[in-house]
């Protein structure tokens, strides 16, 4: 369908869009005029396996050049996101985790109040085979998936961008009475803060023999990972959290445990930890 | 993205899509696909340029067999519409007319209305390169047009059709925040809970001098406590934080801190506890 019109404004604004690993220069380019279709234009690609530029992906970009001129290429995925503040993760399958799981619309609303308080956000897809790994989703705030034929759950790469991008302008268009977002007193945590955190605390753990047995640590440090990025901690919030495992982590008792605290430490280190959030 | 479940009932219902004289049959199966991905099953083909069937829809549809082997070929629209009531025409240029224009939801959700009413209706798309004629427009009861970005409006048939056949499939539910899977079920905890975490690391902070001076320690404690429940941590989540206090607190490391993790505790000791989240 024809209608551009070349002398009206350009959009070019959002979410970033976050391919992981996309395999085939062709989808890069569908994904890149989708973005166009809607008003988006940051694309960052981490590890592409045909390398980067594509003249594949110019060529299916059908004039997308803003787009693809900007792409930005990445070693790896937490590299992708070090400066955003809030990362949905794309996902068909069923994941069962803490992460709460939206619908497009919900999550671009929810990416449209925070693209309104001046945050950078982003959206993550994975690969056209088999999506994201668990340990990738781990790194997003929040699920988006969607409402398909449960027989017929397959999207495309493309496809899928397609629909968010579609959701993202709609929640800029709608003239619903919707409170704007309510500014912060405190700084969002950029992702390397928490990613800071993370390394920090599972380094802390990880020197007392708390990922037991070995073969479990993965799933303990999704849980973990999960837990503290649920709810998108502030800069400030994760510098307490920080103070507090450096002292715990550091600092000798200078007094005995009370015997009420032995006798949970000694009952129930192992219902405790991290792998049996699980359930 | 996969996760299609072969078990599951497969949707195929709603309105037919009239695709006017395609030209590639790639574009029709990824018509196919889209539909498929959304519960319609009915296609209509007018005059397809590279006639039928065709292998490459069917390589193209991913599996969307039930929407390939069903289609039907017609030589005009006229003959595609006769049995249907009601018919959008999309369309992304202007259209000066009498016609009425809707967007996307709105298109959606009438024929939803008139499919529970027991209604046959239809949704027409162009040719890949210049859309519908004015006379094909005509033969509609109304225009569809998405909120593309006006300097970027051009959308390929599939697109356009995946679009459609996801604003179907959304007018379908009753709750549109509803996603398929949902995040575990998990208990909010209680206050006593909540309670117990505070005196925990309250108490091993505590055995480490961490509130100091003396006299700040109510203000340190407040601010503690508040980033501890500002946000409502689940029972499973106050599990999971009560075993990494446990581990910190009781057991010693097993090898020596790193030398990033060593220089940050030295320098921001002071900086980063919780009196100074208060700023």
């Amino acid at each position: 369908m024809s209608g551009t019109n070349s002398e009206k404004e350009l959009i070019a604004e959002g979410p970033a869009i976050i391919l992981v690993e996309p395999q085939l220069g062709e989808n890069i380019g569908m994904v890149a005029r989708a973005m166009a279709n809607f008003g988006l234009a940051e694309l960052r690609l981490v590890s592409p396996r045909d390398g980067w530029p594509s003249e594949k992906a110019r060529s299916a970009a059908s004039k997308a050049d803003h787009v693809i001129d900007g792409a930005k290429v990445f070693d790896t995925l937490e590299d992708a996101l070090r400066d955003l503040t809030f990362v949905y993760a794309t996902t068909a399958r069923e994941r069962y985790g803490f992460k709460p799981v939206r619908s497009p619309v919900t999550a671009a609303t929810t990416l449209r109040e925070r693209f309104a308080s001046g945050q950078k956000t982003g959206i993550m897809f994975g690969r056209e085979r088999w999506g994201l790994t668990n340990e990738e989703v781990a790194l997003a705030d929040e699920i988006v998936t969607f409402p398909v034929n449960p027989a017929f759950a397959s999207l495309n790469i493309a496809q899928a961008v397609l629909l968010m991008s579609y959701e993202w302008m709609k929640s800029g268009m709608e003239d619903l009475g919707r409170t704007p977002f309510q500014s912060l007193d405190q700084r969002p945590s950029t992702k390397e803060q928490v990613f800071g955190l993370f390394e920090h605390i599972e380094e802390a753990l990880d020197a007392r023999g708390y990922f037991h047995p070995p073969e479990k640590k993965p799933k303990m440090v999704d849980n973990l990972r999960a837990v503290l990025s649920r709810r998108s901690f502030t800069e400030q919030e994760i510098n307490v959290f920080r103070g507090v495992i450096r002292s715990l982590d550091r600092f000798a008792r200078q007094r005995p445990l009370p015997a009420t605290n032995r006798q949970q430490a000694e009952g129930a280190n192992t219902e405790a930890q991290a792998s049996d959030s699980d359930e």
